[in-house]
């Protein structure tokens, strides 16, 4: 038996307790900076009491959900795959719980610092909010399956060990990033839709009930439903390398070292190694980012955080390049990693491009012969969108494939997650801004105070549809590799039972019925998903109608609004409407699988990858174009079509589809095809042989 | 060599010539009924005119085509492929042709029978309008591949003839269908902004310059555009089931015969023969039902028009299951076919749940609380709408499947297209309906005459639903038949050549490759559809801008508006936008399938079949929901919101969004993947080796 170096053992849980070390550093440092005055605190109050009581609600629905997963598992695959499910989807509601909790600190002290000291120390607050969820994401990830390894690397069952904790990671991220979609949307578009619409009051307006609401969303919805989305992303990454390199019969184990006395098993342990340790790697080459972000906290906002996006892959591959041949390792690793990484930064560039540059100003033009011919062109800058990150994704492939096979594919989406921490950093760094500069409005602080967090939330709007493209890129390579480990794991049972490998023809009756069942799934979890935003809104919209008619004063300014009642019906309807689309999620490959068989599935792994790749791009980005459109014409792009105009107001119809397009849907879409190929992957030993 | 039965030659050759004697017929009828007033002749006479100018500078641009294709067909496939090429091309131009110019008499003639007459005899012309166009479809496709058939029944090419035909039928589909669908579109929404928003005049009213231009649109989009795709269908549908039966393997033809005598050889020619002859029975009951349609007239029109669609399948079945026994043919057949002919008519009547019953409520109550609302809900109801009709077509494939193999789905596609002609009569009336309609308004005829024309319109709307429902279901079929033609055909070659057969496995990585590539074209096809009447329909606005701005007394009714002008460009801006879209599908098949080969191309239509029926699907019902919810409120559906309310406005914007969804880009991208499949057949032969 080959024996696995130690620091190879090691080294995930050593930059896991690191990652985790800084993080509660950051963590206390941004609760010992200064919150403001009373009005502040009150108003942040609200939005963290808010933010924590959808938190704890969500998390008593998921712990009935787990509960009951975790004991069928317990019968189907046994106590240890139960008890590791369960852990990694704790590991997942800790980070949101942590991270959520350090962004509605850091919330009110970043309005703080711009009203009291620099820009620079502003975004510094704010980044730091974002970096404790950031380095909790990629550590708690990192540190839980290096535990997994490190405890089982010579157990026969690792393979389903992971399986478990990548289906608990998955499972959690599903709930958590639906729930919060839906959370976030219809507080968004209800309060939009009674501030403006019915009542005709400003955005972030302290008489709307709906404001507080709307912001305790950005925090559901960008810091806790994203975190457990990356969370899953990196989890899910290295789980399907891990797998096909566990299942991958040996005469296809790629040269992956370079020694003359290199084996087939020590090709093979090391396979299984290198994508906790490359991830390791990618952690710490994180944590340096994140300093360094830090450090150039007195530079434009916006290319601090943009290089700080772009650094990690680069520094990844020289690491690799210059690392690996030191260990004996081929430098088709360093190609494959880099193939992913570099294709996942320039799918965030193409991102930028598609909703912040020429096509916006396109769908603002639309916009000035109506809400209908705004639409349209968001739609179609939208569909546009997809081509050319999906043939990234291709090529990204196509080399990684070329360099090391299927695994050399899973490698890639390794890669493209890498920057993880720092990803989740920029994406909860958003939310921050963007409540920082809603308590400013409310809190009635004077109007430079606002320049500076509208400044810092306007980078922090471009970044979150940079770090959008990077999800839903890595996720299309993640489910290419989760795809290939699911058809490997079922050909490993089915060998080792005697039978012929499976039949996935194209042309076979089975694989295409499964393709066409696949192509209808993503299109039922956007219906739902939007469905569901819109119900929620609409009840988010009676609540405050009442809420005018019904408290005296109210719309002079003299008497308080009850936020929390729009707190409580959006935590309400977010947590019933999660349920339809995400159990479309976790059952269809269960029924598919058990009752049509592995072929089916295959076939349905394939079908909903292709439509839901493409239509989650595609939703992202025409969401982030009608956002940016909106904006655009509010900074006066358009002469002649100010802020109120009929421009204006038909940008704001196309801003309003957007909202699920972009934060639910899109998404939402976008995690059901990763976790329809985790549960796959995880029920292939037991489908495998009908 | 066996005997293929003289009566299986000649029937189609029999079918198509009585079809297309009683469509002359019907068309001296037509044009013999009274057309009105001075009024009325010269209203009609613009939209004649307009229509026939759009179909001649169209047929300028697609000779060009045609003589650039044929000249490459020639060298690459020979004199007799390039010829077949055109033919198969030109006879869909004729069916347009002619189609156009009786639809274009019945309009006007309709609008007097309903002044002069009954509302029994004014359905009657309109109905013989589109019968005109229904019987040209249905007999010049069952003759030309007849024709087909009976010269080259003994050549070795009669398969790459068979795919010529068929390529030249789809590249005018293609091309008309985009074109049209631009075409409609642009004036639609041109007409409307202009009208509506901005000068403020009604529907319909003639003042508005652009009113002329949206009457000759739905004659060049819902009625030659259709005719194109209709008969596009079903030559497809009838080839791939031929190719399959050409070049599969004796081993797996299916016991076709029942006979003790039946050998493999005698199967595999009435497995040939079947597909046409089964076309030539189907076009035989549509005459039937089109003539006990018209002895219904004075009977409620939804119920004569929805019995029509629904009869065909339901006696093609009857006919099957009494006649096939007698020529020793297995009831195989029978329930193959049948599964695709009710398939057919379930997702009609799912299409029809869709765009008229409760979904279209729920988007008018969406309304109430705005435009974006009212979009929000109709890309809803349009993405659930995905579901059933999918799971119908998997079951329908399955059963036939079951049946008959590969070569039964193909059957199925065929059942599905029986009704051909009826299809096509239904939906031909539609648009004489709307006409009848436009022209009685802008003659300024009394109210009752709208009534009836209205009741006739209604009813066109809703059977235009259907029969796109039914367009879809049957493109998935025959797609999926295409794709298994196309992979035999290779196979065919490769064994031949003494190669191994391609290998089809999913987890290929030249598969996967091009499932991912397929999932991006039917985007690209709907980002440049709908960027394109976006542009059209922008020149529009302007240019009916201009004309209120200058010439004197056109706002007070005084002056006479310049239609012709609006004809003009929206007749240059389509033709020449259809251009990208168009070769969009035919050079991505060919450019995948040189460079990248067979296993890449294969992949490339599984993935744009899987996304480009569910987004067609998706594109058509979410339109027809719009439209219908704009008409509920319209007709008094939502008290308190009348026509005007906000809420209408609201529901206008759906409906504007929807134009371009339902009848440019979701049938633009049901005929890509139509087409991308025949061409990918057609150069199989050339590409097998690589």
């Amino acid at each position: 038996m080959f024996d696995i170096p130690t620091y190879f053992l090691l080294s995930p849980i050593i930059a896991g307790v690191i990652g985790l070390v800084i993080a509660v550093i950051l963590y206390f440092r941004v609760k010992a900076q200064p919150s403001g005055n009373e009005t502040m605190n009150r108003i942040a109050g609200y939005i963290r009491e808010g933010a924590m009581a959808f938190l704890v609600r969500e998390y008593k629905v998921l712990s009935v959900y787990c509960v009951v997963v975790g004991i069928v598992l317990y019968f189907a695959l046994g106590v240890v795959a139960a008890i590791w499910f369960v852990v990694g989807a704790v590991l997942s509601l800790l980070a949101g719980f942590v991270g959520m909790k350090a962004a509605t600190f850091a919330n009110v002290r970043t309005t703080q610092a711009a009203a009291t000291s620099t820009k620079g120390n502003a975004l510094l607050v704010a980044l730091d909010g974002g970096a404790v969820m950031g380095l909790c994401v990629g550590g708690l990830g990192v540190l839980g399956l290096g535990a997994v390894y490190y405890c089982y690397n010579e157990s026969a069952h690792l393979g389903t060990i992971l399986h478990s904790f990548a289906v608990g990671a998955s499972s959690i991220a599903l709930f958590a990033r639906i729930g919060g979609g839906i959370y976030t949307k219809a507080a968004d578009v209800g309060a939009d839709i009674a501030g403006k619409v019915i009542e005709n009051i400003p955005e972030d307006d302290p008489r709307n009930p709906g404001v507080i609401a709307d912001n305790v969303g950005d925090n559901v919805g960008d810091v806790a439903g994203m975190g457990a989305d990356i969370y899953e992303s990196m989890v899910a990454a290295i789980v399907s390398a891990m797998a096909i390199a566990l299942t991958i019969e040996a005469q296809f184990l790629p040269a992956l070292l370079t020694g003359e006395a290199a084996t087939a098993e020590a090709a093979r342990w090391i396979a299984i190694s290198l994508p906790l340790v490359l991830s390791a790697v990618g952690l710490f080459i994180s944590i340096i980012v994140i300093f360094m972000a830090r450090a150039l906290k007195n530079s434009k906002p916006a290319n601090v955080l943009r290089l700080s996006l772009m650094l990690p892959p680069i520094l990844l591959t020289l690491v690799c390049f210059i690392a690996l041949p030191l260990f004996g390792i081929s430098q088709n690793v360093t190609w494959a990693l880099a193939a992913g990484a570099f294709g996942g930064a320039l799918i965030g560039l193409v991102t930028e491009f598609y909703t912040a540059m020429r096509p916006i100003r396109l769908v603002a033009e639309a916009a000035i012969t109506g809400a209908g011919t705004a639409v349209i062109r968001g739609l179609a800058v939208g569909m546009e969108s997809v081509a050319v990150p999906m043939v990234i994704v291709v090529i990204a492939a196509y080399i990684a494939d070329h360099m090391l096979g299927l695994y050399g594919i899973a490698l890639a989406a390794v890669g493209m997650l890498a920057g993880t921490a720092v990803v989740m950093t920029v994406d909860a760094y958003g939310p921050i801004a963007d409540n920082a500069g809603g308590i400013s409005e409310m809190s009635g602080l004077p109007p430079h105070v606002r320049e500076i967090t509208d400044e810092l939330d306007a980078v922090g709007n471009t970044t979150a549809a940079i770090g959008k493209g990077f999800a839903i890129g890595s996720a299309t390579l993640t489910v290419l590799a989760l795809f290939s480990a699911f058809n490997m794991e079922v050909n490993h049972v089915r060998l080792a039972a005697g039978m012929a490998k499976i039949q996935l023809d194209l042309t076979a009756s089975g694989v295409l019925i499964g393709i066409l069942l696949g192509s209808i799934l993503p299109f039922l979890v956007g219906s739902t998903t939007m469905t569901a935003v819109g119900k929620a809104a609409g009840k988010i919209v009676q609540e405050i109608a009442r809420q005018f008619k019904e408290i005296p004063g109210l719309r002079e300014g003299k008497a308080e609004p009850e936020p929390a009642r729009i707190v409580d019906i959006a935590t309400s309807a977010a947590l019933y409407e999660m349920i339809l689309p995400g159990m479309i999620a976790v059952v269809a490959p269960v029924a598919i699988g058990f009752i049509l068989g592995p072929q089916a599935l295959a076939g349905m792994l394939a079908g909903s990858l292709a439509v839901g790749a493409t239509m989650s791009l595609f939703m992202a980005n025409a969401g982030g174009a009608w956002d940016n459109a909106k904006k655009f014409i509010e900074k006066g792009g358009l002469p002649g079509h100010k802020k109120g105009s009929d421009a204006h107001k038909a940008a704001v119809v196309g801003d309003t589809v957007g909202d699920p397009f972009k934060d639910t849907s899109g998404p939402g879409i976008a995690i059901l095809i990763k976790v329809m190929s985790v549960v796959s992957l995880l029920i292939a030993q037991l489908i495998a042989l009908k």
